[in-house]
């Protein structure tokens, strides 16, 4: 099995937001897309660890940004890579409250999509949420919609480790496992943890790459920010 | 409530393919995604009225084959626009048997996945079937996985009916319902019918317009044969 061949799969990038209780809270997801005709019903593969899921199936609701290439590394770093435990992930990011009360996030975004759960599927790590839709708009006309490809060619992107298209790079074919030294290093601007056991690999840095031994050139393969950007956990 | 906005979210173009009582078949899908990442779960939306579908809910097992952009008019037009009921798919396309017993096309593929269903999900039009995958690997490391945009853009195609992306074209935003006829005609290479009450927006022919008032240079755009290849229906 050459795990590689999940990269394979297209997928676009898209902002899941939701409310519940008077929070609000989104992230990002690649695994989205639309299962029936008629009506239309949308399908997101959500982490059970995710705050958002658990707010998705509290409230029974949820919207779908679409993402475009221009969308900016704080958006995705902030909505990706951050949690709603700590973040207000609105604060900075304009939106609008849908009909069914929750915010659609309007930054960066090329059409919009207002869901009602209708169904839920248990699969080993992830939910799978079947949402009617109930409203959707085109933003932006122009805009061409990121793709996972783009994203990792063009920005270097790296699934987080909950996400369902993850994949361990340990498993990659024809890579033999390496020394591994454990140091791990986390960006200041985007909380991107660089972790010497996964390396960076879409942005030249192999598995088992001490923080240290990295080139000074390298950027944060998130939100672009310099090798300085980053300190030790400790 | 803008039905474009559908054409916003991004999917890939498979071959899923699978077999039962002897017999092969296969269909050309787009939404099929990664739900889980341990173990890796694949999910495919199937219409209900796809012999295909039928097929891998009797066995229990299918294959996925991920289309580049070099596959070939003919192989969508078979696979894509095709029944099983009339035609043995397979015969000019190459393909092997995988440790699962059913075929893997590799014809215009970058990489394959052998399932096991595990899951399935009743959705109005629509079976969400849900496969463990058991094997997979890449057929070909330097080809460009096709993506519906590219489809749409490029070869102008167009969702079957019975695709869980299909949107009807009268329910387009701010077009008004045109005055319709009814001929409808069918190339003669590829069985793609051509509809007035459809047309071919992505080919430049709104709905509404009779096949006779087609430009001459106008093209299948499903396989690219030419106006005079298509003949009435009666």
């Amino acid at each position: 099995m050459d795990v590689t061949s999940f990269f394979r799969l297209s997928y676009g990038i898209y902002a899941v937001c939701t409310a519940d209780k008077g929070k609000t809270n989104g992230y990002i997801a690649n695994t989205v897309f639309q299962v029936s005709a008629d009506p239309p019903l949308l399908a997101v593969s959500c982490s059970k660890d995710n705050l958002s899921t658990q707010m998705i199936r509290n409230s029974g609701k949820f919207s779908v940004s679409v993402l475009t290439e221009q969308s900016s590394p704080e958006l995705i770093g902030m909505f990706g890579f951050k949690s709603g435990k700590q973040e207000e992930k609105f604060k900075s990011f304009p939106f609008f409250t849908g009909k069914l009360g929750i915010p659609i996030l309007t930054k960066d975004a090329a059409a919009w999509f207002e869901c009602e759960v209708v169904n839920q599927l248990e699969l080993e790590t992830h939910i799978l949420i079947i949402g009617k839709v109930h409203d959707c708009e085109i933003l932006d006309e122009s805009a061409t919609p990121m793709t996972y490809a783009w994203y990792r060619e063009f920005r270097r992107g790296l699934s987080p480790k909950n996400a369902p298209t993850y994949v361990d790079p340990s498993l990659k074919k024809d890579e033999p496992a390496a020394k591994i030294s454990t140091k791990r290093y986390q960006c200041i601007a985007c909380n991107f943890i660089y972790d010497p056991a996964i390396g960076d690999p879409d942005g030249g840095i192999p598995p088992g790459t001490a923080f240290e031994d990295i080139p000074d050139n390298w950027m944060c393969p998130v939100c672009g920010a310099s090798k300085d950007m980053f300190e030790e956990i400790v």
